[in-house]
């Protein structure tokens, strides 16, 4: 059995959701298809999602929302007629209108409105694959034992979820699952963060242990570099289940992070494939890979980072400096990425979106007066670029080919962390200098070189 | 007036003495001079400190410790006839048969006992000025103000001694000051930890604004490296406390870690001399040095640690993770010298000797029950080698050459971290890379090189 999950432009319009439907039916092992709502046809277009957490702020708001409404479900509707399965509107036309009525409280509205988005375009797609002659279902996602937590946008699978979705191993024909959101215990509807319907394929992937969870998108291939920096970069055909998370991390947005954990812990591999192109073999996302000559499988880069540097002289004999600056750093309600050390000096790099110029100044008050620091700088604008691949830390000289190449093109390496990840190296860079560092560590690890060295 | 201090070879016989009193009395400035306890005449030679906790330590056991204290007295007894200063003996010896009285508890008393050295080699030198004619005086450090907290054996100098020792600025002919102890509020005699003389010297210098702080050693610099591992180093003739503080710590022994915090606040520059050859310029500790080519000014390895690596899938996910791992380490009184982070993986370095066999299965149970992780491994017998030289941090390239370096002699680096010091950047490596690694480190950055790059 074969779990597919198809995104939302991939389920755009009529001729998006037939493609989807030729690539299920072209391989009888594609039995759990896990489905997003309609997405973008063009640029300027608005994903339905976005329409109908417009119309939920209207109706929050007690405005009239009955035009955007209308808009929603003719959307739908006009999918219904271009694929010949115009019966399945009532049923769709009624469900939005229902969810519409504000009779609970505001968060558990919303995500009873958005998730009504991937819940009908489940019933499109069911429809229309009965009326081309498949046996298909819509699985219903309470009844199915999608168990979330009650973190109303930003859920998470309760373990009790897996037992019961393992069921779905024994469904007849072809089950279409929607994506993005589940049930609480009590019954509310819940969704995760946005691009959630990534995590719903990988939770019913490991939930019917199923032999590949195919994750389809518009590219050929996961990268080894941005392709938006990069032209023609190297495609990766195999990656590690940690290769991918530290690539994830660090802004490659492929695939969602989170769905890592349920298809790591269950051993599923993930194909992430082009729907567009499905005989390309794409990407597979795997425990162990075979190693090539260079360890380097990827170079990413983030460059919303800052610097918290606090100096103090004997620092280093201080009982308790380090737990306690981290301490401050978590009353602010602050996650930290790295916290290099010297002998008097210890920074912290944190996400900068995280600290406010309030928050920024509180905290240098509270290391101030609570840790006596001798001085304290906060350097914004950091770039963090992560060069990945399994088996590096043990590999001598990669430290040496990426600080080199840095080097070559001027780039002042502000931190430099290697050795806890066995998985990654991180260099810290100004983020004027982050592109001109990706470059040079692209070039050096991927690129053919003629000549010497 | 500048302040001197002489260690325990320098005062091992009167040779020695008359060597350090005709170095005294060659500068009119030298008018406060701190004396160790007179050291080794030879490789087997015992140091007089040594004899001495040997006294004390029969004196607790309650045994005879007669035939032991008459070998202190006639060590001093040969000096003083040599130096032509018998009559000081008389004092000298009742004072070491005072001390020897058990007649407080064993911390109190073992501070006092060893503390005798210092003091009467003190009463030895002032014999030995007056009698070739300089005005001399021995300086009692309680009456003067040198005043410690009550940590027995490891104290540390009360802030209020500066403003009485600044008096001595105004004493007549040449004081001599006994290194290494002090008294508590309570009158009693405590010492710093071995080789504290250095620190005496420095809250002296510090006290009355020395123009320098001379402190005689038997090498002509500092060298850029230790000269056991490579011979004929580069000599370092100018070195900022930050530099000087970081090759300390790293196992660089020559001035003792703790003397640099008095004079590093007082703005008072240290001169590393060698007693045996006093009119090499020897090296300078200064606020600001005159840069060179290279920004590297030593190179040094201390191979006693090791790490503590912590796995958890999602671990950056964790509010609050990294906080708890040095909560866990400081509840088990330990304290960290760097903690490098992956996304999913932490490692914590520290000094091995820090952590018994006990402590090690405690801090894993701590971890696994506590905190949860997927995996701990503690790996022992790690070299930390430190690159050090102020401003490198913004000098592109030295950690190309270094890791450069490293790779050509293939050196694994488990460990790298720079950023968070200015001054240094550390390499964690085997410690049967360790000499490997340091003599390519070395070469890189101090050796003639003839052609390319």
């Amino acid at each position: 059995m074969k779990v597919c999950k198809f995104g939302g432009t991939s389920l755009a319009d009529a001729n998006q959701i037939r493609k989807v439907c030729n690539i299920i039916v072209s391989d009888s092992e594609r039995r759990l298809v896990v489905v997003s709502a309609p997405g973008k046809r063009f640029d300027s277009d608005i994903k339905v999602t976005d329409m109908l957490i417009k119309c939920a702020k209207l109706a929050i708001a007690e405005n009239n929302y009955n035009s955007n409404l209308d808009e929603v479900i003719s959307r739908y509707a006009q999918i219904a007629d271009d694929l010949g399965v115009p019966d399945i509107m009532n049923e769709i036309s009624a469900d939005f209108t229902k969810r519409l009525i504000k009779d609970t409280d505001n968060v558990k509205f919303m995500d009873r409105v958005i998730s009504a988005g991937e819940d009908n375009c489940a019933k499109l797609v069911t429809a229309y694959l009965k009326s081309i002659g498949y046996d298909s279902n819509y699985i219903h996602p309470g009844q199915a034992g999608m168990l979330l937590s009650a973190d109303f946008s930003n859920t998470v699978v309760l373990d009790q979820s897996y037992e019961k979705l393992a069921k779905l191993k024994n469904i007849k024909g072809i089950g279409v699952f929607p994506g993005f959101f589940g049930y609480s215990l009590k019954g509310d509807i819940v969704t995760f963060p946005r691009g959630g319907s990534d995590i719903t394929g990988a939770i019913l992937a490991a939930s019917v242990k199923a032999e590949v969870y195919e994750n389809f998108t518009d590219v050929d291939y996961v990268y080894s570099v941005n392709p938006k920096i990069i032209k023609n970069p190297k495609p990766i055909t195999e990656i590690t289940y940690r290769e991918m998370r530290e690539l994830s991390y660090a802004g490659f947005n492929v695939y969602q992070e989170d769905a890592l954990l349920p298809v790591y812990k269950a051993g599923v591999p993930v194909n992430i494939k082009n729907v567009n192109n499905p005989t390309c073999p794409g990407t597979m996302i795997v425990k162990n890979r075979v190693h090539t000559n260079s360890p380097v499988i990827g170079v990413a880069s983030d460059d919303k980072f800052c610097c918290i540097a606090i100096n103090k002289y004997l620092m280093n004999r201080e009982v308790g400096f380090g737990r306690r600056v981290l301490g401050i750093i978590e009353d602010e309600g602050l996650n930290f990425e790295h916290m290099p050390t010297g002998i008097d000096d210890i920074s912290v790099i944190l996400r900068e979106s995280q600290l406010s110029d309030d928050a920024k100044d509180r905290l240098i008050e509270h290391i101030t007066t609570e840790l006596r620091a001798d001085s304290i700088n906060v350097e914004k604008n950091l770039c963090l670029i992560m060069v990945v691949g399994e088996g590096m830390s043990h590999n001598v000289g990669i430290a040496a080919r990426a600080t080199k190449a840095l080097a070559s093109v001027k780039v002042n390496i502000q931190m430099f962390t290697q050795g806890s990840s066995e998985v990654s190296m991180v260099f810290a860079t100004s983020k004027a200098d982050c592109e001109k560092a990706l470059k040079a560590l692209y070039e050096e690890f991927f690129e053919v070189r003629l000549g010497n060295d």
